[in-house]
């Protein structure tokens, strides 16, 4: 049986959620990257396997075929520590995973992109996105007043989905000095899930 | 103690998801309407209880508030049938759901609030809009050539996800007579949760 295959981008905090996860629950897997900029995702190879044609998604080792970077990582992490077992803690880790995927990643990540990858100049961005995601920084460093992290005092995937994109948001142009309580915790979740300082 | 209240506008698909999966366990609720075109959601009294300032949010009998569509559903529907047993078929399940937030809501439900409740001429719309709405429909009907539901062959949390806005697609703009699949399948669903055809 093959060991599960990640198709990914490094440069892709949704890509990054799931090497992280299954290397921390040393799980085996094989990495295949793929260049995102340049088209990686869309050649007739990768759309047979994942017509959405993004990434990340993962082949398990019965060969189904599974995207959607929580989805994935909620699938892998199933029965381990970095999901509550409380029901209602569960259920918040959800809350703020999907809240990423809607709230978060296309204000931050997108601008990201759009900055740094293809050199956009900032004047002629949508400004909705900074005010967006400088609106989604606010909500985070506000609920990090209350618990250590997103889904209560324990590292959960709710962390790894946030932590993906935030700890690259100076690359779309966002600034954490305003948001202490977001950079103490990116770097408790960086130190539990044991990836060290993000590096570009 | 209190039983579960349920803060939604009716006209809202991701509320309605909420208030059907509610109705569908038997599950004692109050609902309470809130106008998002009218800004009640943005009411000081909805922010101290929801700072994020969107429908639906949910008061638990214990008084904790959760929000985000597909998470509350996921928090009312453990346990039951609408959760596969099968740990690939519910990652199948949360796999289409968060699909559903980043890739059919914000095309589909957002074009249909601007048209339908903005009422904003199709010809000022951001023409991606479409475009993405229909590529998100297109992948629902071959989705549902090999599955007729969408974590498997019987009814989950992906497909009211995926229904609440797809029976509304019209008043969005979308024709769905070129997905056949997709309308049987909204039919399916219906029957189902025991909600009977759309009605404005």
């Amino acid at each position: 049986m093959q060991p599960l295959t990640i198709f990914g981008d490094s440069g892709s905090g949704n890509c990054l959620k799931v090497r992280w996860v299954a290397a921390h629950l040393g799980l085996p897997f094989t990495w295949r990257e793929v260049d995102v900029p340049a088209g990686g995702t869309r050649t007739p190879e990768m759309l047979a396997l994942n017509p959405p044609g993004r990434v990340p998604f993962v082949v398990l080792p019965g060969g189904e075929v599974l995207s959607e970077s929580n989805a994935i990582i909620a699938y892998l992490a199933e029965g381990s520590a970095l999901i509550p077992h409380a029901a209602l803690a569960r259920a918040r880790m959800l809350q703020w995973m999907f809240w990423e995927q809607y709230s978060h990643e296309p204000a931050i990540a997108v601008r990201r992109y759009q900055l740094h990858y293809l050199r956009r100049d900032p004047a002629d961005l949508d400004p909705r996105l900074e005010e967006r995601g400088n609106a989604a920084l606010a909500l985070m460093e506000a609920s990090l007043s209350k618990t250590s992290f997103f889904a209560g005092d324990t590292l959960s995937l709710a962390d790894v989905a946030l932590v993906a994109y935030t700890r690259m948001a100076h690359e779309g142009g966002f600034d954490l000095t305003s948001f202490p309580g977001v950079r103490d915790w990116i770097s408790r979740v960086e130190d539990g899930l044991g990836i060290g300082p993000y590096q570009p």
